[in-house]
């Protein structure tokens, strides 16, 4: 018998339906790899072991009853720590918030357990999900960053400790700790997963994502996630179409990638440049190289938002919480308090004319190919990187995946394709080709 | 034959339509009534007087030529001149602006004319619709102000000028001015009048409004002006019932008023509180006393709200316009600069939940009853009076008409009538039965 937890989600879903395993099995396998590396990993905020198994029992049960179960029954799943759960403390990665235990589980949460899903633990966030650092090493290498802020989630998922994770991006936390870790994430287009009962840090920019294994399992995992939330302003009221289905299904035509370097091209590790353009050299007639000198607008406008929309949400912690906020968090706040609604408002202003133009290229690039963060994971722990590859694409609303394609000095190296907004399934399509071909080919 | 220029709007439609009249001949009496009153009362901004004459040939034409015609087809409408028209200029009131001439129509502008409307002119605002008033004058009485920002279109529908004029409201804008000339005047739910074309001020409180003699007038006009702008994203994509027909059905129970004094109830004039108690008194058991003292934050919300965008949008006139700004713009521009993107965004998101209040609120009575100002027009041509009776309910998006069933020493009174978003119909004939209520009654 293989080893349980290092099965893809999808893989082990099909276990679970054909009877093969139980999810008991299923979720004492990941625990046993929990017990190994998580005094060195640390990914979790919170665990417990008996619940999770208790979750698993009743997940089994339900299956065994021959009544119809949820699309990821017995599944386990790890969720980030600025998530509220009602039978699990939520504590922010923040010292203010220790031992915070909601009454009421965020709307995500609900549909996992809808859904079927055992609620594994809690993992690591960084303080606030913003920048200080909490506990989480890089399982490739301990003394490398994880990324952050879904720090625990992508280290989790990358170290066989759960096959699925709830992340959430409002600069670069989904995609950037995905490329750290090397695992496969998406974060949706904005608005296409509830919010409800997610410490908010921004309003136009805060997206719930997820981690799997394999494009599928993440097509799996937003298919439970999708719904429209009334109370939620980001929320959209859309036909929702199955993701799974069209991230699997062929593609129409080969696509055709447009490889965006960005301004900030420069920021990024010469390994990983040369590893970019090994890919894209084998890639051939399949990219073409384009400018968008524009997005250096975009980072600046993400920047002011990002500033002003957190001190609203919770500048008071500047206030109240003294010396359970770190001092670089302090520091933040304070920047962000004096951000003028002038500039705020001009910033927000920019974003659906930029939105838009990218959604007009994408209608004939089937994807735009760019890098996930600035090379591999930094040896620090002190830092969880530069989001500088994420943030302008989260300020655009636009859909994206990391894929775990490259590697260097043992480090994984990841790629990102972005997609046009309300069309995940087509990105998803997209990057399940592209992860066959590169597959597939001699060169990589 | 009856002076065409005082008719209301549906009954010189009705006339326009028997072939009693034609739009020549009611815009000829409407340019002799501001030939002989335009000096003193000073409504317009510009005005072509046969460019009006040729619109109104051409509607003549289109109706004799038996075609179809729209519902406005050959009445005049006066436009307030922050509101962009293709073959007049468009100056904002503001000398930076003297001698523009925007190349396209305000959607507004569009629809008007698709229904066959006459543009007979532009009328004056204050300074960029804020608070410096321009030369318009009280028609009632020359040495009190009219109101403002929409001097112009309220003074010379109560003058006689044209039935209808096009307003906008951004604190007490459309309302107010309508108080103190003694007409009628509809400020929509946020969002039913596209607002494309028109100078901006702030795009969560612009809202396009309308005047007229008469509650049938408001609601034909804002029929034909009901439609949804995807570019706006302030514009809501519902059905759009007729106003017309909703406002002049029987109401199917007799209204019941909430007579909300507010917490600025001590600044209205004794005169006016004294009239108020009088109708109050008058409709007895159909008024019941609410208090709202929610109010006060709503008024301090808009303040922030308004100050912030208005910088956005037009704080950089400080910077390049010298001094063909007033220094009380600049003053105000200078202020709104300095509001934190914090206290905007905490203000703003105080708005959802304090109009589903009033909107709950709504269910149990027909509408708000409550000062259309602080009494009749001040004495004085160097302001335009203080909008705290208007600017929470422009904060939160509900619809407000204006009523002249008051007066007090010559001087008109209003009296507003507040609805729940989205039911302006409902709104209407509540006005409606009000008005008809006041007139058949001996007390007033």
């Amino acid at each position: 018998m293989t080893d349980l937890s290092r099965l893809t989600a999808t893989s082990a879903l099909s276990q679970l339906a054909s009877g093969d395993i139980t999810s008991e099995q299923l979720v004492k396998a990941c625990l046993d790899r929990i017990a190994e590396r998580e005094p060195q990993v640390k990914a979790f905020a919170y665990l417990d072991p008996d619940g999770a198994l208790a979750q698993a029992r009743a997940a089994d049960a339900a299956r065994k009853s021959g009544k119809g179960v949820g699309p990821l029954n017995g599944l386990p799943v790890g969720v980030k720590d600025i998530i509220d759960t009602a039978d699990q403390p939520t504590q922010n990665g923040c010292a203010y918030y220790k031992g915070r235990q909601p009454q009421r589980d965020a709307t995500c949460v609900t549909l996992l357990r809808e859904a079927g899903a055992v609620i594994i633990g809690k993992t690591v966030t960084t303080e606030m999900a913003s920048t200080t650092p909490n506990e989480t090493c890089n399982p490739h290498n301990l003394g490398h960053t994880p990324g952050g802020s879904s720090s625990g989630s992508a280290a989790g998922v990358a170290d066989f400790m759960f096959p699925l994770a709830l992340g959430t991006q409002t600069g670069g936390s989904v995609i950037r700790p995905a490329s750290f870790c090397g695992i496969y994430a998406l974060k949706p287009t904005f608005g296409l997963i509830p919010r409800g009962g997610v410490t908010m840090q921004s309003h136009t920019l805060d997206t719930v994502g997820v981690y799997g294994r394999s494009v599928e399992d993440l097509a799996l995992i937003t298919d439970a996630l999708s719904a429209h939330e009334p109370e939620d302003p980001g929320s959209y009221p859309r036909s929702r179409p199955n993701l799974r289905a069209t991230a699997m299904a062929k593609v129409p035509v080969k696509p055709l990638f447009a490889y965006v370097k960005t301004p900030t091209w420069h920021l990024v590790d010469k390994v990983a440049q040369e590893a970019f353009d090994e890919l894209v050299a084998e890639l051939g007639p399949l990219v073409q190289e384009i400018e968008m000198p524009s997005l250096e607008n975009t980072v600046a406008n993400h920047g002011i938002v990002q500033a002003a929309e957190n001190a609203a949400y919770y500048g008071r912690l500047a206030d109240v919480a003294g010396d359970a906020i770190s001092a670089g968090l302090r520091t933040r706040l304070e920047a962000g308090r004096k951000v003028t609604g002038e500039a705020y408002i001009k910033a927000v202003n920019t974003r659906e004319t930029a939105s838009r133009e990218v959604d007009m290229m994408l209608a004939s690039y089937s994807a735009i190919l760019t890098p996930a963060s600035t090379g591999p994971a930094p040896k620090t722990l002190a830092s969880t990187g530069n989001p500088i590859f994420n943030s302008p694409w989260t300020f655009l609303g636009q859909p994206c995946v990391n894929l775990p394609l490259m590697e260097a000095d043992g480090l994984p190296i990841g790629v990102q394709l972005i997609g046009a907004r309300r069309d995940d399934g087509r990105l998803l399509r997209t990057a399940q080709w592209l992860g066959q071909h590169v597959a597939g080919s001699s060169a990589m």
